[in-house]
């Protein structure tokens, strides 16, 4: 019997990504309104017990889940800007029209007023934000779009227009999409690196 | 003694008003998940046998207080597409930046799985969508921008750009992007206007 399946006290990494995948649903369905350890435990089929044993709060728990199980936008260096503005609005459509991408919005609605939460969510977001602008800052090194080019705006409406297009998305729509973000990043960046190609041009 | 005032049962519309958004502001902090009766009585400040008196279920209740109380895209003719746009992006950022800026983004989160609510909020996004649909075809007419536009990709960067812009701005800086949305508002029109002419140019 392996070492990870013995009656002892170790931990088993199957039943953490059980329990972590459930906190995710639960807070996706009801919010922190909701959010009970009692509740994850249930959807996770483990005993409240076994929870308190891993996690000693609600907050930390639900840290841990996003931490764990949701995806998030990191910095994909293809080389050039038009293939890592792609890569980023793609992982951006990954999130949002995933099986965690209700988990994700609620956590930007909420996160803020969750005490414990709101700090690990805050530095996740700057290290996004943080890859983000590397994207654009290493295509203006390479002489791909100008100096002066906006850089909050071009990632504001890459973004958002991603976001929005995954969240307005009608439900018969969605596997569709979820199977080719791609096809819809493209056009998206292709969209927007006009707007900044003739901003520089003036 | 006015007729309003009087102890007949003719409803008060300043209660109505006062009843309607309490129920955002506890829809916003807890969404449906801790949308009670109850508490919105409490809330605003009157007997729970007033609200039974004027809403029978809380799923009317929370569909009349958002056609009472939230504030919506809707079309503004101003005559040039730049003014329509721009006014276009001002409603977007003014909903997520002011008092019930929370309420919409819940909404946008959860009505589709709140039976009795769904349809309405359904009915709702259709008419802005044409009204922010109407706005381009009139520019398309009046020759501001080719026929062949994209209209979805165009829409979908500015109320996504408004929108992540307004949501993802600090606390400390709300007030002053709250008084100012129309500052933000050319800025983003301007950048995604460039785009559209270069496309238009090709």
């Amino acid at each position: 019997m392996p070492a990870s399946e013995g009656p002892g006290r170790r931990r088993d990494p199957e039943v953490d990504r059980r329990i972590a995948q459930a906190a995710l649903e639960v807070f996706a369905d009801t919010g922190w309104a909701g959010f009970a350890m009692e509740t994850v435990a249930r959807r996770a089929g483990v005993g409240k017990a076994s929870l308190y044993l891993r996690w000693s709060s609600k907050e930390t728990l639900l840290t841990d889940a996003v931490t764990l199980r949701l995806a998030r936008v990191f910095d994909a260096d293809t080389g050039t800007l038009h293939g890592d503005l792609v890569k980023l609005a793609g992982q951006v459509l990954d999130i949002y029209t995933g099986s965690t991408g209700r988990a994700a919005s609620r956590l930007t609605l909420e996160a803020a007023a969750i005490p414990g939460v709101a700090a690990h969510y805050d530095a996740m977001r700057a290290s996004q934000r943080h890859a983000a602008r590397a994207i654009v800052r290493r295509g203006i090194d390479r002489g791909e779009v100008a100096a002066n080019v906006s850089v909050t705006l071009l990632l504001e409406t890459l973004v958002g227009g991603a976001m929005m297009h995954a969240l307005t998305a009608p439900p018969a729509q969605h596997a569709a999409l979820a199977a080719d973000t791609t096809g819809y990043a493209v056009r998206l960046v292709d969209f927007l690196l006009d707007a900044v190609t003739t901003q520089t041009a003036h």
